[in-house]
Parts: structure tokens; C-alpha cells; sequence
């Protein structure tokens, strides 16, 4: 039944009554926890909840207004992957029927603490969180009226009970160096992503693994961190390790944008990509194949894992329990032209 | 009252009735009417909307049910400028307490015929199409619900009376080429956009325009038309010019992604930017100052024009009437280190 329009219940005034006089409100106070107002206690609210559950108002009736729309909650929407999400998003909702709403709210670790009652006065029929988690209290209210949520490429280790579509982030580290390695670099450094998100510990460890399988040393000097994944950091982590007096001849980036920062510190310097310096991304953002020269990168299927997050909340918006909660698509190393054998 | 939520009317089932009896439909009939639904005849559906208008379904009362959304219409969200118009929608809309809903549909000249049938669904308070224009018979299927539009960066000449926000193309165009006549250049050529787009025309007439005002010759072979303003059309186009007997100094790109592909082009051949080669791109999206060398564009004010459009939609929607159905936003130089004077 994907796609419907589930039309607005009618709920009838002496419904409602019956719910207020038994949790002891006033009808106005059941009529705010239907819309997801603010103004009543979390006590309250689920008291009203539960009450409004006894009366029929159960899961499989999906009862309450469901808007067919399935709602996109960024960070931030300033970059080169967003793009990708939102395509991948609007392609599969556009399948079923569904309209895609976006929203830019928070951090990158949760969305700000007014966008659930937004959420709630829209009434999606699922919410899909890029980059984000939840607080146990948007969880249980998202959860009390049935709107299904899933996180896609979580920043944090999301909670046990929160469905998410990720990628192999350490298999991509790893491949990445790997590949550097395997072009004969012993001199390899890492520019690596934030430190508070998960992707990031688990690519810088993918790249530490690569090493120490290949027996090389990890350099403290060769690691240097950013607090995003933007050109600017990838620019000035660029031209720190450039101006090492013992400078790597290959570098990994946590991300493609970050890599076009590590060629324009390069080209200030002369140095030239590949010849002189070799250069992985990870992504394969559109910028990563537009780059000169053409960016070997680590492929996120991001258009994948949006269209795998609109097929979830669908799937748990009927109901249906999903056979894993936590699933993450491979990562594949795309070689083009910004790696070379080190002669 | 922009941002308020407007809520579903009290719209009796007697009315209905009476609705119903006048135009001699069902009751059923004058439903889908209000729902936007097909299997209604164009003429039925106008003749049950003015005995709804005739019943206080007028202007000023938004009585029909309208959501607190802007739905933005494109025929494509792949591109580097998608992003920026989407994040500036959203930023505007956000301080309205509006949400923004992302269509993809028809192609660049107008939305699909069945996209319509989705919005009357949906009922946005707005709608916003990007590089479209509307059939006539859109437009009055949206004036008939009240539910106002705003063309941006129109890609054809619209309608006189469809609002619009674009860019100034002929100047821009004009901008862009007389600064490589100042730097010295004679041997310009130009990407040209596709041909049956109002901006490509006005920035090709721009360029000519600046060469005969400096008394140089417009050379046939210097102008190549493309398709579309992505990296691959840039690419072709670049490598043709560049293989030219008589090389030009110097290309001015329609968008900022086909100057990439001209570097491309240029890259391929060992033909340096700017030393051999000076570029001028389209649009400044974030691909321009990410490019090696950093990119000297026309800039597009792209959020702004998008911010410009939802306030115009929400003035509509309020019944304002603006003072100025068409509006230019400056497009400006923007100098980078693609261009260099010709020694």
C-alpha cells in the first residue's frame, strides 16, 4: 500500500471528549498531542497517546494524518554529496508515489531540538536523517505517531534500535592505502575527518591496518586531522604535510572535496598530481571525475543508500520488521588518474 | 500572515451538496475538484470552482487546504547549481516557518503533464520552477486553486504575465568577454549553451557584442554550441576548439562545470591554464573556486535568486500584487587566476 494518501481520520468530537475526560485534560490538550503541538507536559502526552491508542488509534489503522511525504533532515545541504542524497532520495519516493521535503536542522549530530514539532505539524510518512542521529526524545515521539525514521551514513554509532544505511568505512581506509601501497608508496599520509564521527575513526583506522599489514611505520606527522570534510580543511591539511621536511609522496583524503584542497595546495607548490604526489578521495562525488587531473576515489554508493533508506521507512511504515536494523553498502576504490607508481 | 498553518476548512457536507446541485454533478465530482483529483472534465472543473468561489471559497479566505510548503519544481537536480538554489529555498523558507518540497519533473522547458495532478495533491501554498515555464494549462489550473508561481532563470521567454526572477545574461555574457579583450586577448571562443535557452542566447549575443565592440571579428569556427552545460559537453566542445589550426587564447564556458571540461580538454593536450590558455566559466558554484586554477566566473546569484523567489510566491500568495513582474538580478565578474593578460 506504499504511496497512498491516507486521508485525515475522522475523529469525532465525542471521541475526543472521552480521551480528554479520561486522562483528566482539557479537549484542547488532546487536540495538541494529535498535531504534535508543544504546550503539554511529556506525562501528559503520553498519557493522551495511550488513551488515544485504546480508542483505536493503533498502529495498522494508521489513524492520525499521514502526509505522503517522506522528509530529508540535513546539517547542512553545502555539499558536494547532497546532492547525490537527494537525487538517490527523490528518484525512489518519486517510485512510490511519495514527495520528498527537506529540512536543514542541527548538527551534524542530531537535528535542533525545535525541528520535531515541525515534524510533527507535517506528518510524514517517514524521516530519514543524513549524517545525524536522534535524542531518545525525538525518538519516542517520532515513535508515538507511528512515523517511522532511519539514519543514513550515521556520524555517531547509532543506537542498537535505530535503523541505519551506512558504508564500509574501514574497508575503504584500507582499500584506499592499500592501493597506495601497492603502487610502491611507503611515504603515505591521511588527512582525516572529524574526530566525532564514526566514518572518520573508521577510515583513519582502515589506512592505520593498511600499513601496519604492509609492515610500514604509521607517522604521527602523517596524520592530520579536520573538523570537516570541506576544501578549506583539505587545503590547509594539504599544505601542512606538503611542507614536511620529510613530505609524503601520496596522500589520502576523507573526502573528494578535501582532496581538491590537497591539489590546490599542491599546485601552489608545483608539485603535480600524479607525478610528483599521488592523491585519493573518497566519495565519488561528481567533483572527483570534473578534477584535473580525474580523482581515483573511494566510491560511497550514495545514491543507493538514500534510495535503500526510502525503501526501509517504507517497509517499517507497513509494518514490517526489517531483517537487519544496521546495514552498510559497499565501498569500492574507483582508480582514474591522480595515482601513480612510484618510480 | 506569511508561515501560518492553514488549516483544512470546516467545509460542511450541506455546501457540498449545494455545490454539487448547482453545476448538476455528484457530490463525489465536486470532492475531486477540491482534491485536485482527475476524471473531471476541464469544463466541469471550472464550472464547480466558481460555484465554490460563488459559496466563500474565495481569494482572500484560503479557504481550500493549503500546506505550509513551497514545492520547487526541476527538470533536473544533477547539476553544481541545483545545490545552491535548493539551500538558499531553504534558508528563506525556513525563517517563514515554510517547508520546501523538491519535484523533479518534465524537462528543462516545462513539467511533465501529470505533475500537476501531484501538486493539486500535495497543494502547496507555492510553487517555484527552476529553468521551466508552465503550460497554459497549468497556470490556470494553479490560479484556479490560488496556489501562486514563480518562474527562476527562466529557460525560454516567459509568458508576460508569469512572474520570474533570472539573471542579466546579455551582460553578463558581455562581462566575461570584454575582461579577456582587456587582458589582451583577440583569438576568444565560446562555449555556447544550448540553443533553446533564453540565457545561452543572451550570453552568445553578449559575447558578440563585446568582440565587435572592440572591433574584432566574430570567428564561426570559435563558436561551438552544446546541449547541456555539464562537464562532458564542455569537454567535447574544448577539445574541438583547442584542435583548431588556429588555436583560440582564450574560451569563455556557458556554465562553470564546461569550463571544467575545458581544463580537461586542455590538460589532455599539456596546454596550460592560464599561461597558454585563459578561461572564463558561468555561474560561480563551488566547483569554481575548487578548480586548479581557481576558477574566474560570472557569478549568478543563485541563492539569492531563489530567497528572491519564495518571498515573491509568499507576497502572492497574500494577494500583494509586485511591482515588478520580471526581475533581473546583477550578475557580476568574478576574477580567479583562470585568466591571465596574453604576452
Amino acid at each position: 500500500m506504499s504511496g497512498d494518501t491516507v486521508e485525515r481520520p475522522a475523529m469525532t468530537r465525542a471521541t475526543l471528549s472521552r480521551v480528554a475526560d479520561d486522562a483528566d485534560v482539557s479537549i484542547s490538550t488532546v487536540s495538541k498531542v494529535l498535531n504534535g503541538r508543544a504546550g503539554v507536559s511529556e506525562a501528559t502526552r503520553r498519557r493522551v497517546e495511550e488513551l488515544l491508542r485504546d480508542h483505536g488509534y493503533n498502529r495498522r489503522n494508521t489513524p492520525l494524518t499521514v502526509a505522503p511525504l517522506v522528509e530529508v533532515v540535513f546539517s547542512e545541504i553545502d555539499s558536494a554529496w547532497a546532492i547525490e542524497i537527494i537525487a538517490g532520495v527523490e528518484r525512489t519516493a518519486r517510485d512510490l508515489d511519495l514527495s520528498m521535503l527537506i529540512t536543514v536542522s542541527g548538527d551534524r549530530h542530531k537535528p535542533s531540538p525545535d525541528w520535531i514539532e515541525g515534524a510533527m505539524r507535517r506528518r510524514p510518512m517517514g524521516v530519514i536523517l543524513v549524517f545525524s542521529d536522534l535524542s531518545p526524545d525525538h525518538r519516542h515521539q517520532l515513535r508515538a505517531r507511528n512515523i517511522p525514521f532511519v539514519v543514513v551514513d550515521p556520524s555517531g554509532a547509532p543506537a542498537a534500535d535505530v535503523p541505519s544505511i551506512g558504508t564500509a568505512n574501514w574497508s575503504g581506509g584500507y582499500g584506499a592505502t592499500r592501493h597506495l601501497v601497492d603502487l610502491g608508496h611507503r611515504d603515505i599520509a591521511i588527512v582525516g575527518g572529524p574526530e566525532d564521527m564514526m566514518c572518520s575513526t573508521a577510515r583513519l583506522s582502515g589506512y592505520r591496518a593498511a600499513l601496519e599489514g604492509a609492515g610500514l611505520d604509521v607517522r604521527a606527522d602523517f596524520i592530520v586531522g579536520t573538523d570537516r570534510f570541506h576544501f578549506d580543511e583539505g587545503l590547509r591539511a594539504g599544505e601542512q604535510l606538503l611542507d614536511l621536511p620529510r613530505r609524503p609522496t601520496a596522500i589520502f583524503a576523507s573526502s573528494d572535496t578535501q582532496a581538491l584542497g590537497v591539489y590546490e595546495a599542491a599546485r601552489r607548490r608545483g608539485i603535480r598530481i600524479p607525478d610528483d604526489l599521488s592523491v585519493v578521495g573518497y566519495d565519488d562525488v561528481n567533483v572527483a571525475r570534473w578534477a584535473g587531473p580525474p580523482l581515483t576515489t573511494v566510491r560511497q554508493p550514495l545514491a543507493e543508500m538514500a534510495a535503500e533508506a526510502v525503501r526501509l521507512v517504507v517497509r517499517l511504515r507497513d509494518g514490517d520488521q526489517p531483517d537487519h536494523l544496521h546495514v552498510d553498502l559497499e565501498s569500492r576504490l574507483v582508480v582514474r588518474d591522480s595515482t601513480r607508481r612510484l618510480t
